[in-house]
C-alpha cells in the first residue's frame, strides 16, 4: 500500500500565513444563539450565568494562548487580540482561528454545568464560528474595541428598554418594538427612569460595558489561574485530573481561602481582597443584580473591580475548600483578570491597557 | 456614542470566499491528543470508546451540514468532504472551517460521558484545529481518501505490533521500536501471527480501515437520526434535554423497533438487521474486540456492515426502549450511516460512494 | 554593510501560488483605451491596425508561454487560457499575471510602428492591466469564452450601428444613442440593412467574432513563427534587430486574395498556402474592409479562415519575400494560428478546440 | 445570444484587495536581463544608458501613480512604495501590480531609442515581472530600502572588481571569479585601488548607490515634468507626439558641471538651476564616467545631487532648447526628482525622506 502514491494531494494545501507585524484579532460568534438562549430560558435582557460562562470560556482561551493580550466579550460574541509579533502556528490563519474557536467551544460545554447547575449539559451542543481580522495600527485596535463596546451599549440599552416594556410594562414584543422605534439613547434612559424606576447607569457594568479580559500581575499568593485547568502542558500537576463529579446535593460554602478571590489585585497589595464576598456557584440572578446595582458605580471607580460572579467559578472546579490551603500554582506571574470598564477613550489605553499597545522588542525573523 | 465613527474597522475584514465548483475538504485534528489519550487512559493501540466518540461527533457535523457527502475518521483526525456546489456561508473559508471545528468539538465534549461513562467530563477541555483544502477533480478526492486510509493502515499495523511487543511481549517501548525498525507490512503481519497468535486481517475493520460516514437512504420507519440531537432547528422536540445517564447494569435487547437499527439498511430491506445485538453503551473493550474478530471478515463482505458499537450510542441517548414505539423523526429521508470499508480503489467509488462524485446539476450563480 | 540584517523584510512576502489542476485564465485590458483610440484616430467602429496589433502582441505572449492553449481578443482586451496542469512559476499568481501583462504591453509598443506606420511610436506609452481567474471545469472554460464572444457580438453590433448613424446618417452621438436605445439585435440588423445597405453578417468575422489564437500544427516548410521574435532563446538570430521602417509608399499586393495566408494551414492540404505570400504591412483600412465583406461568409466555412492583415505582419518583420525560400525556423512543431470563428457552442470544442480540453496526463506533484 | 447565460463565470473572480493602512511595495524585475544586456552590448559593469532608461521608465510610473512616494532602482529591478492610505483601484493587488509592471515596460520600450540611439527599438521586446509586498511599519520600510541599497553596494563592488580583472587585468571570467572568491569589501576596495588605480568611493554614486526617485517641490518655472509624457489626461497637448530622433551630432554642453541639473531644485534657491540646461541624449559612457568620478564625492555632500544623464532626457523628448523659454506645464506642484544618495540610516528618513513616513490624515473608510 504505497503511501507516497497518494501523498501528492497534500500539494493542494495552501499557505495561509497572515501578514507579520500586524495585530491579529479573532472574533467568535455564537451560531443561532437567539434560539439557544430561548431554549435554555436565558434571563432577559441579560443572563448572568450565560455571560459568566462566556467569560470563563474566554479565560480558558487566554490561559492557553499566551499571545492574546486582551479579550472583550458581549452577548454571544468574544474578541481576542493577539500581539503584533505573535508567531503562533507561524501565523497560519486557519490554525489560529480554528484553535481559538475550538478551545472556546470546548470550554463552554465543559463548564456549562458549573453555571447552569440544573442541567448536566445543554439541550444540544452549542456552536460558535470565528474569523481573523488584521489591524496594522494602534488606532484601529482602539477603534475596534470602541466599536464593540459602543455596540454593547446600544444593544443593552435597547434590550433593557424592550424587556422592561414587555416584562414589566406588559406590552407585546411588537408593541415594545414600535414604542422604541426612533428613540435615541436619551429617550430610552428617560423612559427607563420615569416609567420603570430604573437608573440605567446604575445597572451592572457587566451588562452595560461588556467584559474585558486583561493580563495583569497576580500576587504571588494567588493561585487564581488554577481555576482554569485546560491542557496538561500548562497544568502538569493535573490538578484537574482529580475532578470528580460534583455531588448534586452539596451545599458549597466558600470560605476566604486561597482560592476565594476571583480577581487577584496585584496593584493593590493592601489585602483589600479580604472582604470579597464569594457567592455560591448556583447564582441567583436577582442577588447578583441587586449586589451589582449597589456596587456598580463605585466598582467602576476602583482601580480594579471585583467580580463576585467570577469568584464562584473557583468552586465550580470542585476542589473541596479544605484542600486548598496550599496553593498549587504560584509560578504564574501574569494572570488573566476580568473587568467591566470603559475601553472607549484614551484613558484605558494609556492606563491599564497601556501594555497592550506598548512597543515590542523587534522580532527577529529568519526564514 | 457614535457607532458609525468606529465602524470603519469592519473594512479591514477580508473576503475569504473559496473558489467555486471545487470540492471543499475540511480536516480536523486533535491538539495534543497523545497526551490527552494518555491522561484518559485510552486503551492501546485502539480505544473503542474514543473512536466511537469521534464517530459520534463526526455524525453530528454531518447531521448539521447537509452539504457534507462523506467523512472519514482515524485516530484523532476527521476529514469532511463538501460537495462541489456547496454554497454554505457563500463558501467563506473561516466560517466553514470554524463551524465544522466548533461543532465537532462541542459534540465531543457533549457526548463524552456517553462513551467514557466513568467520567462526567474529560479532565480538561479537548481542542481540535482544522483547515480547508480545495480539490478540483474526482481523482484527487479519491486519492485524498486513499491517502488517509493508507495512513490508517500503516499506523494501525505499526501500533498493533508495537503494543503487542510492549504489552504482551514485555518489551520496553524503546526495544519495541527498535524491533520494528525497518520492517515492512509483511514482516509485521507475520510477527503478529507467529509471536502473538494474531491474524491482523481479522482485527476489527474499524481499527484497520478507519470509519467512513456516508449519506444513504434510511427506511421510513427508522428514526436513527434522532440519536444525534444538535441544533434546535432539526430537533424541535429537544429530545436530548431528557438525557439521563445510561444505567450501568442494563442489558439492552433491541427488538426491531424503530430505533433498533444502528445503521438503517435501506438497500437491504429484507430485515437482515433483526439479529443485530445491541450492547450496552458501557462498552467492554474485550467484548467488542472479540465480537468483531468473529465477524469482521463477513461484515466486510456484506453490502452494509453493521456497527455494534454505533448501535450502542442509541441507548447512550438514554431513552428507554419502551418509550420508543412512536418514532419521533420520520421526516429525514437521507441519514448518516457509518461503516469501516475499503475506500481505496474504484470499487467503492463506483458502488456505495458513487453518489459522492455524481455530476451535480449545474449550479446557478447570481451575483 | 551587513546584508543579513535587513533581509528579514523578505519574510513579509506572501505565497500566492494558485490552486493546482484548475484552468488559469489571465485577462488583460487596456487602460483608458477610449481616449487612446481617440488620440490615435482609430477608425470607427473598428480599426484593423489596432486589432492586428493586439493580435500580434497576443501571439508574442503565446509564443513565449507554451502553457497557454487558447487566447481570445476583442476590442482592447485579451484572454489567455493556461492548461490545467501548468506549473509556470510554480503557479505564482503575481508572477504569471505580471509576466503576461508585461509581455503583451512590450510587444504592443514594440510592434506599433509595423501597424501604425505613420507614427514611429504611440503619442504616449499605452498601459494594460490584468488579472487571473481560476476555472475548475471545462464547462466554465467554454462558458467563459462564450461570454467574451457574446460580448464581442453585442458591442460590435451596437458600435457598427452607432457609427453608421453618426458617420453615414449624420446624427449626433447623442441622437444615435437615443435611436438605438431599447433596440435588440434584430432591430439593429434591420436598420443597418435598410438604412445603410449593410448586411451585418457579411462584415469581417474579425470584427463580429473577435480573434481566436490556437496552437495548431504548422507545416515543416513554414517559418510563420519567425514573425514573432521575442526573447533571444527563441530567436538567437536576432532577426528583428534588422527591422526597418516600412516604406510609406509600398503598394499592397495580395496574391492569394484579400484574406490570404495569414497562417500556415496544415489541415488544409489543398496547397492554397504555397507559396507563402507576404504582403505589405501598410494596410488600407478600406481595402481590407472591402475584401472582407466580399469573402467573409465563405471564409467562415473554410476550415481555417484567412487573415490578410495577419499575413501582412510577416513582411513587417522586414524579410524580403525572396529570401524566404529557406525557412529559418523549422524546429517549431506547434505554431500559433489565428482565426475568427465561432467559439460559442460545442462544435468548436469538439473540433479544432478539442485539444484545449483534452485530458492531460496526470501531473506528478512533488514537494 | 443571451449574455446573462454565460455571465456567471464572473463569479469565479476573487477579491484580492490588500490589507488597508499598510505600505504597499511593488517590486519589478527584468526577466532574463542577463541575456538582454549581453544581446544589446550593455557596458560592463554599468551601462549608463540602461540605468537611465530604467530611471526614466520609473519616473513615468511615479508620474502616473500619485500615491507612490519613493522608488528605488538598481540593476534591472525597481521598487515602488505606495503610501499607507492609498486606495488606488481599491487596493486590488493584481490591478496595482499589473498596472505598475505594464506602465514600466511600456515606457522602457517607448523611450528605448532616446537612450540607445543607434537602435530604433530593442532586438526583441523586454519583459518585467512584479509582485506586491505589504509592510506594516516604518521600520520595515526603512529596512526594505536599506536591504536593496546594501544589495546594490555588494553587487556593484563585486561587478566592478570582476570586470576590472577581466577587462583591464586580462583574466578569464573564471579566473576573475576565483580571484574574488572569499574576499570581503575591504579586500575588493584595496585590490581596485592598488591594481587598477581605482578609488571605488569616487565612482559615480548612481552605480554605487542606485537611483532614488523622490517627490519634491518643483519651482513654478520648471517644466521638468514635461519630459515624461504618459497618459493623455496629464498631457492633453500630446507633446510627445512630436518626438523626433535626437540629432546624432549634437554636442553636449554641461553648464553646471557633469552632474549638473538633473532636477529642478526648489530647496536650493541659489538659482543654480536657471536656466535649465538641456543636454544631448547621446551620452558618452566615458564622458559621464569621467565627470562623475571627478565630482561624485562632492555631489553627495550637496543637498541634491545632480544627474547629468537625467538632464539629457529633456532633450530626448525632442523639444528644441530654444522653445523652452515658455514652460508648458506649470500646474505640477510636486515633481519627481532623482538622486543617488544614502537611504540606509536615519539621516535620509528624517531629512529629505521625512515626508514618506510622515503620519497621514486618518483615511475615512466607507463601505
Amino acid at each position: 500500500m504505497a503511501k507516497s502514491k497518494y501523498e501528492y494531494v497534500k500539494e493542494f494545501e495552501t499557505d495561509d500565513k497572515m501578514l507579520r507585524n500586524v495585530y491579529v484579532l479573532v472574533r467568535i460568534d455564537g451560531k443561532g444563539f437567539h434560539k439557544f438562549s430561548q431554549t435554555h430560558n436565558f434571563a432577559k435582557p441579560n443572563d448572568v450565568r450565560g455571560i459568566s460562562l462566556m467569560n470563563h470560556a474566554a479565560r480558558c482561551v487566554m490561559h492557553e494562548l499566551d499571545d492574546i493580550v486582551i479579550a472583550f466579550g458581549e452577548s454571544d460574541e468574544y474578541s481576542f487580540l493577539f500581539r503584533k509579533s505573535t508567531d503562533l502556528y507561524q501565523r497560519r490563519e486557519s490554525k489560529i482561528v480554528s484553535t481559538v474557536v475550538s478551545l472556546f467551544t470546548s470550554a463552554y460545554v465543559y463548564y456549562w454545568n458549573d453555571y447552569f447547575t440544573e442541567l448536566k449539559r445543554p439541550l444540544y451542543p452549542p456552536v460558535f464560528d470565528g474569523r481573523a481580522v488584521l489591524y496594522p495600527s494602534e488606532v484601529e485596535v482602539k477603534d475596534y474595541f470602541a466599536w464593540r463596546q459602543a455596540d454593547t451599549h446600544i444593544n443593552n440599552l435597547f434590550n433593557t428598554s424592550f424587556w422592561a416594556l414587555v416584562e414589566e410594562g406588559g406590552l407585546t414584543p411588537k408593541a415594545a418594538e414600535a414604542r422604541l422605534c426612533g428613540t435615541d439613547s436619551k429617550d430610552k434612559n428617560e423612559m427607563l427612569f420615569t416609567e420603570f424606576n430604573t437608573n440605567y447607569s446604575k445597572l451592572p457594568a457587566m451588562y452595560r460595558k461588556g467584559s474585558v479580559l486583561l493580563r495583569e500581575q497576580i500576587p504571588k499568593d494567588a493561585d487564581k489561574d488554577a481555576i482554569i485547568p485546560t491542557l496538561p502542558e500548562t497544568l502538569p500537576g493535573s490538578k484537574s485530573a482529580k475532578v470528580t463529579p460534583a455531588p448534586d446535593t452539596a451545599t458549597i460554602t466558600l470560605k476566604n481561602g486561597p482560592d476565594s478571590i476571583s480577581e487577584p489585585v496585584s496593584e493593590a497589595p493592601s489585602g483589600q481582597t479580604t472582604p470579597v464576598t464569594v457567592v455560591n456557584p448556583v447564582v441567583s440572578q436577582d442577588a447578583v443584580m441587586q449586589e451589582r446595582i449597589n456596587n456598580s458605580s463605585s466598582s467602576e471607580d476602583k482601580k480594579r473591580s471585583i467580580d463576585a460572579n467570577e469568584a464562584e467559578q473557583q468552586d465550580a472546579e470542585g476542589e473541596p475548600v479544605a484542600k486548598k490551603d496550599v496553593p498549587a500554582f504560584k509560578r504564574m506571574k501574569k494572570g488573566v483578570v476580568i473587568d467591566h470598564i470603559d475601553i472607549i477613550g484614551e484613558k484605558f489605553w494609556t492606563g491599564r491597557g497601556a501594555y497592550i499597545l506598548a512597543p515590542e522588542k523587534k522580532k527577529k525573523l529568519h526564514s
